[in-house]
Parts: C-alpha cells; structure tokens; sequence
C-alpha cells in the first residue's frame, strides 16, 4: 500500500507539473494541507520534506514553502560533471550532431517510461579545449518528445531544453562509470591514438516524476581532466 | 555571519557526537528547540531538516525527531560503489595491508582536519572476485586515530571501525574519477597487462561535523564491473 505521505507527494508533483502550482507560488501550511488531504500534519510534512529535499519545493525561513523558481539554472549544469585539475567546470561545446527516428531496441523500451515503440537518438561529438573529446548517444522516448527531430540543432545542454519545451524536468540520473581503451573508430573520430584511456558514463535520467526519460552513452577522452562527484 | 539555523545545527551535531544527544534519542519539538536558541520554530525546523537531510537525524512519522540510531549500515556499504554487471555490490576483499606513520605532506596537512603534523598511510591491495584488482592508499591524521597503526590488521570496511573506534563519523565524499592505463611497476602488483584500462578514484571524505578526515586514493582494474553512482 502507498503510505499517505507518498500520495500527497504525488499529488503535489503532478499539480506542479500541470502548472496548477506554479513556480514561486506559496504552499498552503501544513496543517491545511494535512486538512485537505485528510492527513495529519505530520504526514503532509513528510510529504513536503521529501519534495524540499529533491529540490521542487524551498522552504524560506519565516515566510513559508514555495514551489521551486526554476529547476533551470540548477539543471543546466547539474549534470556537466568534468573538472580541470584547479575544480573549475568545464562543459563540452558541441562539434556535429545527428538526430534519427528509430525503433526502440527491446531493452531501451523496457526501461524508458512508457514502454516506447520508436526513439529518438541524438548523436553528438563535442569540442574540450577546443579538440573532440566526447562522443554522446542520447535515446528519447519520441512520445515525451514529439517533433524533436524537426527542430534543427538542438541546445548545448538539453535538460533545460527538455523543460522548456516538452516540460520534461529531469533531477537525478543513476550513472554506470567505466575504463576502457579507445578502438580504432573512435580514435578516428576524436582523433586521438588508438588505446587513449577513455571514461565511459551510462546514464539513467529520471525527471521529477520519477519516470526514465533519457537514457545516455557518453564517452569521454579525459586528458588532464576527471570526473567529479559527491557521494552522500 | 552564520545564520542562527546554523548555529543551531551546529550545536546539535557537537552533542550528538559528544554523546549527549545519544542514537535514537527522541528531540524536544520544534518549538520547544527554538525557545532553547532564542529562535523561531521556523529557524528550529530548518535546522532539523538540514540535519534529517544528511542523516544524522530520522524524523518518525507522528512520532517526532530521532538522533539517527546510527550511520553504521549506512556508511558500512554506501561508499563501496563496484557493481557487477546485473547491478550487484561487489565488496573488494583484502589481500595485503601496510600501516606507516609518516610526517604529512603539504598538500596533506593543508587539507586534512587539524592540520596534521603526521599521518597514518595505510596501503592496501584487495581482491575483487579472488583476483589482486585494487590498490588503496588512504592518509589519516593522526591525531584524530591515536594507537591506529598498534591495532594489527585492520577491518575491511574502515568507515564503521572509525566511527565505533574513534567517534569519526564519514558521511559524505566528493571524488574525482580518471581513466588511465596500467604501468609496469601496477602491472606486476595486481597481475596484469600493462596498458590495461584501470579507473583512478580520488576521494576526499568528511564526517558529520564537515571535516576532512580522510584521503584515499583508489586504483580498479574493473574488468566486467563499473562504477555506480547517482546524481541529484
């Protein structure tokens, strides 16, 4: 059974997606919340809490609980995780991409939301101090994101993109880090010599819905940069 | 200035490591704590929640607010990050062991908490799946771990034996993560080609108070396994 506090969360994400919350607006308190949903005020703090702590919802001191301003600025480089040796963040500017329409491979329909029939897959090379360095391959499910593929080229960096227009918010991505040596294609195409130690990164984006909404290959000749996290 | 939440927080984090606000130990409310600050309930709530958020506090639905009962589940597998290829936690078991006390470097003294005179290098080399397929080195300040190098070998997960030992509580790390490719002198220690793909993870680990308590530097040969982590 879904505990109430879930279900109010739920509810929540789904009046903010709508726009029926929109960004900056007050919450009622706690207590009427827990009101209108039949609920202790315990529990609709627990609900709150848990959208404060993934980011949809602020809590000012002393003036309440807002919707979240935007999660754009957050997202926008969220996600860029490489650094140079001094920690500064360096995002990859893109060289060539392609976008093409195809069928979702069994396991890609199986994991994104809403068991998808066709893809959309980005490929992209981008530029690191100026050399091509990264390769990405970004699969979409082509119904969360109608059209994508007659907009010409899309933005450096997708997420607040994906927001803006298909009001798709993606807040967490579960990564799969790997070494390996670069093959002989891939040298060519990053120029660089066969066997250059490479960073693989598979990513699993959600957005705050909880649903798979991209899924992502990158791969990266890091030269003197790394990667940088923070575990918790 | 520091805010009053803060400070507040602050001040809760130094009894419970004290001991004075022992695990599961049940806080007075919200209002209650603010009284006790000179504060406002609203400023006593946002210090419960950034406590609740890095686990350090549990709040219980209808119950109240909890000194977590204690981080040593938690911190016992959450920072080993290998995963098999169906997602599985892979434990790198111990081969071989090595304790020195050494004066600290620069860089090191300059990081670590206290800054160290000396530190404790502890050099490890573990098993994944039987075979040599990491090489740690982790530097300790002394001061925080007396007697650490008398103790003979030491527990395969460290993070539990320095909370239970010596009250040191890691709850966060950031890491930096590099490709790169074996050399000779690695070859020979984890019995394997030179060139091999290996994964390179420096981690910078902080206790519950923020601060510096550790540095480790691991090397993976990762075969068949990755990396896993999540971004939020």
């Amino acid at each position: 059974m879904t505990p109430l506090y879930r279900k109010i969360a739920d509810d929540l994400i789904e009046r903010i997606v709508s726009g029926a919350l929109p960004p900056g607006f007050m919450l009622p308190s706690e207590t009427e919340i827990g009101e209108e949903y039949g609920a202790s005020q315990g529990t609709a703090r627990k609900a709150l809490s848990e959208l404060e702590q993934r980011g949809i919802l602020e809590r000012k001191q002393g003036r309440g609980t807002f919707v979240a301003q935007s999660t754009d600025e957050k997202s926008l480089y969220h996600f860029f995780r490489l650094r140079d040796a001094d920690g500064n963040q360096i995002v990859p500017q893109p060289d060539s991409e392609q976008i093409i329409r195809r069928t979702a491979t069994q396991a890609e329909a199986s994991i994104l939301f809403g068991v998808p029939v066709d893809v959309f897959e980005i490929t992209r090379i981008r530029l690191i101090n100026g050399k091509r360095r990264a390769h990405e391959t970004i699969i979409l499910p082509v119904p969360l994101f109608p059209g994508l593929d007659e907009r010409g080229t899309l933005a450096n960096a997708l997420y607040p993109f994906y927001q803006r227009v298909y009001g798709v918010a993606v807040i967490e991505a579960d990564e799969s880090l790997t070494p390996y040596a670069a093959g002989a294609q891939e040298a060519v195409e990053l120029e660089l010599k066969m066997g250059t130690p490479m960073l693989a990164v598979d990513r699993v984006a959600r957005d705050i819905q909880g649903r798979v909404v991209e899924l992502r290959k990158s791969r990266y000749a890091t030269d003197n940069l790394h990667y940088a996290i923070t575990l918790r």
